[in-house]
């Protein structure tokens, strides 16, 4: 049995680490901090957590050495510890965005924040196991990738790998208010937040950097942000400009050339039955991706769409993932809940 | 392996049966029938199975033997055809309403409609284990409770067995919109359906036949059910009167004795944190039944609160967990899911 | 025309009062008050108001004399005032709870604090026009009653006056989030708040003493009252005993000789189309109390449904229709609106 | 007073117009026709009218003659009846599709249906007051602008004109429930429609038709539509390429230059408060287009967002607002409502 613990655990990555680790047959949960809730049960932060388990919550000074640590801390905090988190455990999944962008200076345009441990950066593979699998498998330290920028790095990267697109990429994402974390605000309070179509970043968002490291340097990648009364799951709807004489047969080529045999990938494009195309809706609790694409045959586009769990393949279910690998487990263990539907 | 079919598979209670039996590790679902739609994929109508499952739907006709079927149909339908599907298999969970009550005159009172099978009522036992789990275990028939009877039933017996209230109970339900059903109407359709608190049957409620059979037949049960915005869940806030001189302590002392080791029942009276009654928001797809309660210290009266998922525990799981006990797999098998937060 | 000013006008009550008083042809606003936003426009916090208005909110201190002046702070806040507010303005119609109950030991027993202006209290008229509308015609002050109360209260009137009901009342109320007022906390927080059925006071609430005040001081009121994921809206479902021998006709006729010329009560139980019950829905930004009921043929239970928007019936609205009386207006005029549908 | 009738008078669009003019000061509702419902209280299924108005619908063969008839069809059934109808009225105002493009192959080209009456077409001006005021008050047949056409005109047009913007546009619609109007299906059907963003359109939406009429003839405008979990409402997040040297300072001049005068349009860029963009939730009601925009610093982007209630705006709104000009009324009259908040 693997002895993890869990860096950060009152919000909802940890809450959903714990959820999926609790059932993991090959690991066993030792540790789980947090500086507010000292002492108390995880199940009264994570109340789906109640009669699974009994685990207190103990001060991060508490933590202990374990085989694996995962760290669920707010971005630009977690820099500052990892050398210190570093002599707890020999492997580290780190959640946050510190060391998820290879440059420092990449990582400071984008935070507006000095990077503190700029040597540690080079140390971390970038998450996402389609992408990196056999360097995840080798490697003691991960930066699992941003929600946003998984589901859109996903979607893209068979089309941005067979060259089938032009550079100029539009993502037109639609976001849930689980993303913006544990911390009430005015704009997360129900009144203002329930039944909201509110763009709340036009432009700017930050996963942009990711997805241009993860893809291709020389992509104009942009990204509108709008934030949706929905507390999980996340969708983009991405506008490509096709390379002339593609057509919808050299895309499932492409996408079944990188992706037929991923567990965590579907390519969702139906004929018939309601859910025609990729839906965060029955994706809630799931490791899945969803991928679908429709060619524009009035305009030159083609229109891709990507469906996660922000929760889980963007944040928990990715490090899990590659947790298995890192540790040569069967790779979907513990991820293997198929989502609910109706919901 | 136990092979079991489901006869009536592409309902909501079929789709459910499906999603926990596929992770069965002691089942093979064998066919699954839909009159509609024979020969497509299961996956176009109940897309969480993409991946999961390459199975077809099959005509009813086409149904062959199996050790155990379930029978998801309308209520007043699997009556007519049990004698039928009895040859078919020797052991069956009938998830409909047409064998849950005892009585021929009972059912048609409350049903309108004539029972055309009485002489096979007696052949069922009622679904609920933590009424009937040794029954269950010994009997082939089964007909699973409805839903908003179930998690009233398991909310009061402690406190009915106990003869901690008086007679006249008043359960103000309050219900989602998957217990309709699949039937697309003016009612469920989303612009009149969405954002509603509709008062659809403030009296005359089936269930409550159910409740009075299962706890005492000189019960005063009367139930208000009002519709609201949500597609999975049930909660029920039950008015009662306690008996002179009956303390917490009594309620707590009859709870644990009736459920101290029940797996699937957990008390909820939190002092702290946001969820210190059941609440059926994090319960979607688990086979819990969430119960508390609070002794109105200005009034006589004690309000118990259940909440489940009306699909597995009011349904589906409920199914499966009858399964289990009839087959000597461990009871819980198949119903471990500890539900999604935040969601 | 009528100077009025809204002191505490950046919450829900005051952007109502904003929206209906801007629009009423015989008032004109003065001043709006907010300690936080004093300086900025009212729209920014109602941004329905853009190109409505142009006023700016100013600092409490600034508030000049009026005609009237609405008060809209939280409760137990505005007692300490009162003094300076009653130099300010002739007529004062106060929003919150403290000038609501006639006895200050109720006030103290159900707010757990200390009444500081008992001198005060008889100066108020409980605001409900319905119940107090020649009264309120000759006075100064008027105490609007609190939201969960004003539907009770409005609902059970007619059954109480002509003794219909016993004296047991339990009021099961389905509350919206609006209720709690404008500061964000964890239990608002969208991932937390969105999709409850939360039984956040199964007893104790405090309008018990208002419906108990306004109905007949021998009711036995008993409240539970359960958030649900609505923003606006409240509807109270009533389980009641009715009197040996009373019938549906008799329920009619008292609520049609308290009613029949109330413009704002509306008598909903129909046979056909979906509304057949009040429902909170389609009453967002009107002044209606929808009342319905049922006898329930099976158990010895009258079930009474009422319906209110929460901030125009509840609050605002109630305000502006005692103010209206107040001065002599036509009872109506800036609270026509009708309602939307679908919505 | 002004006699106007409305021909299927029973749908959404049917139901907003009626809410509209029954306060409308200068006009008398005449008839309201629904073929299904003849006979019955137009409050039954527009339930906001309980106590507004006693009307009931007639059968449209009992029309009679009036002086304004608008007409409330499914798109591709008003041509066939147009003859006919131009016998009762001399002005009228389709709310449907059939006669909003100029050009008999355009419409079945994207309608896929053939045109029955080509020689009305010329007959009828678009319905935007905004770009066609002057003739709309002159002629007596307007075709109404279709909902997600209207907001995304308004909100492209002043960039148009001035010649700001490059030719191709990409328009990411989020799309209501309200806009399929009444008849239930499957995908409308609660349990499956709510909670989703679903890409049921991701190219080929027929509206692209009338944004480019209206704009300009050499535009390459593509649109994705996304069906969100909303009853009303509509934004549009439009993807634009600004030509060189274009500043922010150059579109407030363009959009103060069409629109400073217009009351139903708002510029909704804020630096402070929650709604600094356009955002649907509040504007359900109202008969406002507010619209923002926001340059890319890092990509060669201006996003352009626009916002409306579908059904007042995108439908009834519009139609009213044409019917005064058409009158010589006010233009605002009836349309004052300023919509709610929170909501």
């Amino acid at each position: 049995m693997l002895n993890i613990s869990i860096y950060g655990g009152s919000g909802y990555a940890g809450g959903e680490l714990l959820r999926i680790l609790l059932c993991h047959p090959q690991v066993t949960i030792k540790q789980v901090t947090s500086r507010q809730f000292a002492g108390r049960p995880v199940s009264v932060d994570h109340p789906n957590m109640r009669k699974v388990t009994k685990l207190l919550f103990i001060h991060p000074d508490k933590l202990e050495e374990c085989d694996m640590l995962f760290v669920g801390l707010p971005n630009g905090t977690s820099m500052d510890l990892m050398p210190k988190l570093m002599k707890k455990a020999k492997k580290i999944i780190d959640l946050g965005a510190d060391f998820r962008l290879h440059h420092q200076g990449v990582f400071e345009d984008w935070y507006k924040q000095k990077h503190t441990q700029p040597s540690l950066i080079k140390k971390f593979v970038y998450g996402i196991a389609e992408l990196h699998r056999a360097e995840i498998a080798k490697r003691n330290y991960v930066a699992c990738g941003g929600c946003e920028a998984t589901v859109s790095i996903l979607s893209l990267y068979p089309l941005v790998k067979h060259r089938l697109i032009e550079n100029k990429i539009i993502i037109d994402a639609k976001m849930s208010s689980s993303q913006a974390g544990l911390s009430p605000t005015l704009s997360s309070h129900h009144p203002e937040r329930a039944g909201v179509v509110r763009s709340y970043m036009p432009s700017g968002h930050r996963h942009t950097a990711e997805i241009v490291q993860e893809l291709r340097s020389d992509l104009d990648v942009a990204i509108s942000a709008t934030a949706l009364d929905m507390v999980r799951g996340l969708l983009v709807t991405i506008h490509t400009i096709p390379k002339k004489g593609i057509t919808e047969k050299d895309l499932w080529k492409a996408y079944r050339a990188e992706y037929a045999d991923e567990p965590f990938i579907r390519i969702v494009k139906e004929q018939q039955g309601l859910y025609r195309f990729p839906e965060p809706k029955i994706l809630q609790g799931t490791n899945y991706c969803d991928i679908g694409f429709e060619m524009d045959t009035r305009s030159n586009r083609l229109v891709v769409i990507g469906a996660i769990d922000n929760l889980v393949k963007g944040t928990a279910g990715q490090a899990v993932q590659a947790m298995n690998l890192m540790n040569g487990f069967t790779e979907t263990t513990g991820l293997e809940f198929a989502g609910l539907h109706p919901i």
